[in-house]
């Protein structure tokens, strides 16, 4: 890794106290929730935007990897400084303003996706992407791999959801991408190029956010299958119905008894080990009232049986083993693939056969669940790394699942976005024609290479990388 | 202009009769709907989308500029071939398949709009996106200029609808931005980067469009205000409560005289010559029914009269006369620099003012109606061709139109694009590392610079271009 001694000792010159170069500070900002290290030469925690134009002033002229980092709740390495150099700490640029008459808040890129969420609600409005790291994930985190959530299929993801950005060019220059106006059509829209550009075509600084009126009601229903053919069938037959569910959560049988065996409880009771759908809807009072008739004959119809919530409380019991299930397949293996893979619906039987094979064929757990309403599934594939067999069973599985997804029409991140996790993928997904096409334009906007480098287009196999043991706030119980 | 006559006899060996470069052919696709003409060399019209791949990798070897044509009802004349070359003209490449499940259309560039709102309504889905041209413009040339329309403010506009996109580069490579699914986070978004791009940067062949499910009903609402400031300030009063209408039309009182004498009927009858906002409210029954409340009572405080439509018919012809104001307008002049520019809501007031002293200082007619849930407005600058004073007054006031605009946090095109009609004004919206860095993805991208040359960044002023006296199909009578 190079050193850049003389830039760093400007940088410290420059922005005094907001440069850290200890050890420990330096060590805390190596790594993302992928947990593999890599060591910058100091960490920035900007007090105001525009000390990132004067880092990357000085980090352009000098050639210095400069890597962005929200909380680092990522799981694909997107967020580690795997060529050294600086790392951006965005925690201090946090502030969130509602403006409750457009329907807009205006946030800076530091600010968490709750710290949104609560502000906007506070107003009677409603931010829909919900990442499962929402508490500590950032709104430029969110934006950087255009994160998404369990809403994702009604409402639509990060993307669907901003209105304009600002930061910085590499050069140090700063830059507004749209304004804050529902409509804007004047000139490229590098605003949407940003966003899913995981910090490597310029600094998102801060954002404006389109928001809905928050949902006067809520209704949650649970419904059981006799296997994940059934249920995702089931699925397709509600979505024909033109019945559009706020959320529709889906675990296989291998996730329940996951979450079964970790809480002590049945997912559902008396239905014990089945797959199941887990679905909320949100609207009117009445327009909820309307959609309980043809939701409910749906479930009499297909599934094993239903289970409604009478009540916020009863709601809340059933989300709480959708929240268990991730955390608890640590019981079938000590290192995990998790893939966010999208399937289309026309494909979702088959997928279903498909990933019944590849449990048998790698001889591994891979419980699965996800978001029917879009088709994003986090696909785990479960080994335990000291054995050399389920290693290689693991990369084989991850491989061949791929290569299906993309053959079925669906796509290889739904959320996570590339970082390094997913880079021996990404020419699975894309045409080589496709891949010159996103590497000349990262040549054009970052022509000295030092926004986030390494990522996306570096083939990196981060299986084969030594993890850290930490525990991150985050992390499953 | 320079002509390629090498590279069109190598065209014409290679793709036959769907070359055309008689005189007839040449000229009819010299011009769009701002009716300044630029003869073409020829006028390719692909029957297989593999055509175009053929002309490009032609055009990039002979450096020959090529302009994709939808139907050509672009104001801003984004498709006039105004460096000559060749044209290709999408028309038969219309194809529209609704995948009902999945609630989304797999369409064709060339289809029309029209054409894939009645296919996706046949399937009780709707495809929101409405420009006024939606009987002729194509879905191709909405994805070129992100065009909105009147329901933006509640459901979004063209880009918000784009799934997935798929197209050729300028060297014929075939390429395809994301998949037909609703979640997609992998490598960089080229998909979005082509929507509003206006031909220059690839040709789109094809897309993936999202619908949304059909609302069950429709209430249609007229209302009548004092003045500008009074309407305007009462939009801001109904949203601010949260409600959203599919559309809210506002009308100045120059527009309403315009109606009132094309049609020789008042717009409100015993409200002649008010400024006026028409309201649209969609979704269930007992949700439209619930809304009506709040809405009604909004208007008692608000306006000088509301009349609610009754059934379809009287809403028809509530709407009949919104449809009737642009064309009136001519009248007032015989040359009209339409601009579609966007204010936020917070200075809706302000902008009413402004516009107030513009008619007043410029002594021009200028006539004002548009879309108030995204402060999308079409300010009309009228004016007589022949007379130097006002034709200088229309010039000076455009200018300082488009400078208030931007001072006051909106955008100087909404939803037509820039074209060649917006390039004087480009440089107000952007900074200038903003317009080098989209320079530099042109050229990244089309090296060459053969993809509809001289628009966006060259500056055009095209009032001074004499005008083609032609009537289109799409021209109002």
């Amino acid at each position: 890794m190079k050193l850049h001694v003389k830039a760093t000792a400007a940088l410290k010159r420059r922005l005094g106290a907001k440069v850290d170069v200890s050890p420990d500070g330096r060590w805390a900002a190596s790594f993302d929730s992928s947990k593999i290290s890599f060591l910058p030469e100091a960490v920035i925690t900007p007090q105001v935007e525009k000390d990132i134009g004067a880092v990357l002033e000085l980090a352009n002229v000098h050639r210095v990897p400069v890597t962005v980092r929200g909380r680092g709740t990522t799981l694909t390495g997107a967020a580690a400084p795997v060529q050294g150099g600086w790392v951006i700490d965005m925690r201090r640029l946090k502030r969130v303003r509602i403006d409750a008459d457009a329907g807009m808040a205006h946030v800076d890129a530091g600010a968490t996706n709750a710290a949104v969420q609560n502000a906007a609600a506070a107003k009677g409005w409603f931010y829909p992407p919900d990442p499962s790291s929402k508490e500590y994930c950032t709104i430029g985190g969110n934006i950087a791999c255009n994160a998404g959530g369990m809403h994702g299929g009604k409402y639509g993801v990060t993307r669907d959801f901003v209105i304009a950005l600002r930061g910085f060019l590499p050069t140090g220059e700063y830059v507004e991408w749209g304004t804050a106006t529902k409509k804007f059509s004047a000139g490229f829209n590098l605003r949407d190029l940003w966003i899913g550009s995981e910090g490597m075509l310029g600094i998102v600084t801060g954002a404006v956010l389109k928001l809905i009126p928050q949902p006067a009601t809520r209704w949650t229903l649970l419904t059981a299958f006799k296997d994940e053919v059934a249920a995702l069938k089931a699925a397709r037959v509600l979505f024909r119905a033109r019945v559009q569910p706020a959320i529709c959560e889906f675990l296989d049988r291998e996730s329940v008894v996951c979450a079964e065996r970790a809480t002590g409880k049945s997912v559902f009771p008396g239905q014990a080990g089945r797959a199941v759908i887990l679905l909320e809807f949100a609207g009117g009072v009445s327009e909820i009232a309307e959609l309980k008739i043809p939701v409910l004959a749906w479930a009499q119809a297909e599934a094993l049986a239903s289970k409604e919530a009478r009540d916020r409380d009863e709601a809340e019991e059933l989300w709480a083993v959708r929240r268990k299930c991730s955390g608890a397949m640590f019981e079938l293996g000590d290192a995990k693939l998790n893939e966010d893979i999208v399937v289309p619906m026309r494909n979702y039987e088959k997928f279903a056969r498909f990933l019944t094979r590849l449990k048998r064929t790698s001889k591994l757990h891979v419980p699965t669940f996800g978001h029917l309403a879009d088709g994003n599934l986090h696909v785990n594939i479960m080994y335990h790394r000291g054995n050399p067999s389920e290693t290689r069973a693991a990369e084989k599985a991850v491989q061949l699942l791929m290569v299906t997804v993309v053959s079925l029409g669906g796509a290889i991140s739904g959320e996570h976005g590339i970082g390094l996790a997913k880079t021996p993928f990404l020419r699975i997904q894309h045409r080589p024609a496709q891949v010159k096409a996103m590497q000349a334009v990262k040549q054009a906007l970052d022509p000295r290479g030092i926004l986030n480098p390494g990522k996306m287009f570096d083939v990196v196999r981060i299986w084969k990388y030594q993890k850290l043991q930490v525990k991150l706030p985050w992390d499953h119980k």
